[in-house]
């Protein structure tokens, strides 16, 4: 498969904060991707697995939280990170339908490892979040089963692919084709390095609405494409946070509330159909499900020092969105709908 | 079955104003409940399905709303009723680890019905929440299917059985036996009667602290027990509000926070492991999917009137428990595991 | 002034956890609460100051939380203390058309030791709760001034008095007289013991819903009293909670919504017209306002842990409010309005 | 005085729908809004007042919501707002150390012409917005009193000025002066004509961040300018929004979150030290206080419709924001202090 480029590949520079290495989610150590793509018939959808470590994280819960942009999603897990500020699961991305096969396939997964769930300790809090494909995938399938998920999370690493790849397959962003991006930024807070990274599962947004660092270039593309737009905006995006950043699940909520800044500047309204969730984590310090002491010490940031963070995760917000649609290829999916890339039309704008 | 007797048959009365008929959730018109029970070997447990009414949930929504009174629960469906104000599918009750395949199987109940979910017109969010009655029932085995949802959904009638049944098999509450109870309440505003019905999934508390109408009958029992009590309070309780008052989600969401009044009146302390959801509707006039016209009309009471559903919320959930205790006979489920029925020791209290 | 005698004295012994040595908020060490009460003609008011610690609180600031049980109130500070996670202010309980005058008092108090506030660095969060005390005092006579809120602040010791006095001068709770009331509980983690504290300005309720330690008295009470009752439920409540205990935000948030299962244990239905406020600190450990670092450390509970402080907190603000009752002496207020002290008749209960 | 020009005399057209007559909050009918400007030696402060309509706001309220984007602020009411969904007072905008000041003055002028508050019902909850003018204004001369509330009030017109007026006086935006601006949208729904209207207090942002329409001019603006700009973010957005537009609570405050689009498009990071704050209210049908039904009706738009809403209100607060700075004219404040006004740099952009 020939990669398309993203978005500092065609010059498209956001921002003024450095990226990480590989300017991707995964630039925050321990965390990985992974996706399984499934396209057969009418069928046009799949899985996308993110492991904020690769350690046991029933066990060594990450410090987390989530914020609702908009409402309008099926999402599964947040009530309980929002009581306890932990994830204990890798995150799973997949279409909306497919949730519960997917909740069920991760609790599974998660009672392999761990005998006691059920038995001396209590139950597992699955986190699945959605963007609904049905222009492309026949999302009444309810297609996505156990193996689908185990191989996600088996496929997970640290380059991983973005674009119509795992649960983007099958998305729809501005009227042409979505799917996976991220982005990352690097700061330094008293002379140590700290990332923030974002993976974004992308399916929202009228066509005409799309502005690139600041250039609405939706009106040029629609002049250029010769079919009509079908410019419903019913989608949704998944926003998803990774840092290294020592910071309080409130600091964090603080944190990926900016997403929608980042959100805002492509030219989303955050419109009625979608369901904008973010949920992050941070890698800084875990929280052991059992613990011999039963006081323990978290380390978090000054709160003066949350503009750098508030900076990073807004810019490497739009560019992952931007990065979605640009390695996104053109797609034909149910139905003989077509979905054209962004990168199509790149050059000309 | 024996039928056990419920709380008013022992005299047990909690407050002041009258019931309904059946002083159950199904007062409320249109109202119906069923249940799937499962015992075989170590599993006990269920499903419990609520129908808010018996015509097409997802083209006529009900205003609905939730409320968190502890997070650490893994219900899903909230999101989308706190964003929307409405509930599009019937409620579902279940163990733990089974809300995947809950959600799957009430997704393709309702496709079936609505060929254009998915083609002309987004998706479903299916509500349902759930207790961990890993106690009773091997939770790991993830027993639940797409027929035990069918089932329950088509058992639904109007004067449901309570108690160790339905989702309510395998529940613990306050170190004795819990399950299904329910409740209701009847107000008068200008001259016309209003029904606010209760179904509690109960599954807290330690012993010593089961309150009985304000009297402290948790140490008693412990005494009369042979048995020394696990006393650890892991559990959950879900909370169901059904009315036909005329409210808005807002008023509504009031309303259903008092569930927490009658329920600190048993003895719970909502405690940390505990996933303590409400989530209530209004049968009083329907939100439609599709609507030729797009400016509609909500009646909704005159916020002083709220004190009465206020008060007949608080007693219903109150009584709801104690029904759900008392007629929740002894069960012995996995590895022995024995819990006693309240109503074996009710006469020496 | 012959001081009322409190529940214990009267042999009520609200739950099981040990008390401080007071039985107040202010065996937190370092709490303070000073009073000023007016009463002339008409007036029946005054100022309650709650003292965190006895140094800058702005520099130093505590970590806290806050919880809305019912929103029909004007407690002014909140939305900082939900962002931020800190309290950097004395806390003030007055009357509620006394906010604004208390406020500026309190910021003006506040600007007098920090001269860099308004010049290098921000602004001051005021943090002023409050109860409608019409029915005895001339509410609409904004009486409250800046020598008041000094005074308060002033007169803050460690045994102070509770009842109809400060903020409680004029409020009425179940029919009765209302006013300050406190208590507090000790519990034991890993070998210290740490303390929960709580002070309540009551000003809620019905008579016949009156209920001490699960007994309703209200009805007798109704009974004895020669005088009709008004029975509207028109008040709030504003309960404050103070410990030693090393938890996050989020862990105090978790802890002060349990002020709710106490108070629904004396008979509060949390009605519509109810204020129902709960604020709540720990001295555990300051957030400076200047810190030379910016990677900080906080010290928290094991997440497990929190079932003792949920008891404690339940059990304290159950007594609590007892307290500000029992301790509340017969009153004659405005326009000849008497309002019984809950002490004339609890022999006969 | 001579006013400065607004965007759209610079030909800066910000999005794609009609405005209202006048561009500004009070096309929407009935609104109002008036200033008192304070400018004595160290002293550039001021208030504004918006009222929702000219009848008697405590017996006929406006439904009403609010949303904090960022809460590092000291607007008070926004409780009872939440609670209740509506507002019973005008909104008054002033700094943030007077906003003691401003409850109390308008609570006295609430009091004046509802003689039964604190006598046969309940009490008043004053709505005041804030943002900290210190850069201009000597902020800890608590200079604002009632003569100024009252003057405000009584100034509220239909076509009022824009700019360093009111309590826009003293206020930074993005480096260079900010204020007070306004603009409108006008939508249609089955034929007729609906107006939004965004009022914006401005005091937050870093030069360079500053961004019209998608273009980037803080940079450019940074090197025009001969002084240093002190790059701190520690200010604020106070964003007020008025519709006629038939929606719930819950529908409104959808809308009103979508300010935080059209803000996020101005370069905001929504930074840590700013309290961004928006308050919403509909003048479509309203709440009476006493009413003689118990039972009402209210119209609401189908939930499909609010995309219009959502897309007009984030254009119309973007608008606002740079209408804010345009009209903003260069102020020297305390210490002699000074502000460049954006219309000074403008064409050179």
């Amino acid at each position: 498969m020939t990669t398309l480029k993203r978005a500092r590949e065609w010059n498209i520079k956001i921002g003024s904060l450095p990226t990480g290495p590989l300017n991707k989610i995964t630039d925050v150590k321990g965390v990985t991707v992974g996706h399984t793509t499934i396209q057969q018939g009418e069928i046009n959808t799949g899985v996308t697995a993110i492991l904020p470590h690769q350690g046991n994280l029933f066990k060594e819960k990450v410090v987390a939280a989530s914020h609702v942009l908009n409402g309008f999603g099926k999402t599964t897990g947040l009530i309980q990170i929002n009581e306890l500020g932990t994830i204990e699961t890798p995150i799973l991305l997949t279409n909306t339908l497919s949730v519960g096969n997917c909740s069920t396939a991760l609790i599974k997964y998660m009672l392999k490892d761990n005998p006691e769930i059920g038995r001396t300790t209590g139950t597992i809090n699955p986190v699945v979040a959605e963007c609904n494909d049905m222009h492309l995938n026949d999302i009444r399938e309810i297609i996505i089963n156990e193996n689908h998920v185990n191989e996600a999370i088996k496929n997970a690493i640290h380059d991983f692919e973005e674009g119509a790849i795992g649960a983007g397959t099958g998305m729809k962003c501005f009227g042409l084709k979505g799917g996976i991006g991220s982005a990352s930024r690097v700061i330094n807070i008293e002379g140590n390095d700290y990332t923030l990274g974002v993976l974004v599962l992308t399916n929202f947004g009228k066509l005409h609405d799309l502005t690139i660092d600041g250039k609405n270039v939706g009106s040029t593309i629609s002049e250029l494409k010769k079919e009509k737009t079908n410019n419903e905006d019913k989608g949704s995006v998944i926003i998803l946070v990774a840092t290294d950043l020592p910071v309080s699940e409130r600091q964090l909520e603080r944190i990926i509330k900016r997403c929608g800044v980042g959100l805002s500047r492509t030219g989303s309204k955050m419109s009625h159909g979608s369901g904008d969730i973010v949920i992050g984590f941070t890698t800084a310090g875990h929280v052991s499900h059992d613990s011999k002491k039963k006081i323990l010490t978290q380390t978090y940031l000054h709160e003066e020092e949350l503009d750098q963070p508030f900076h990073a995760i807004a810019e490497a917000t739009e560019e992952a969105i931007i990065n979605s649609m640009l390695t996104a290829k053109t797609t034909v999916g149910r139905a003989d709908f077509k979905l054209h890339s962004l990168s199509d039309y790149i050059e000309k704008l």
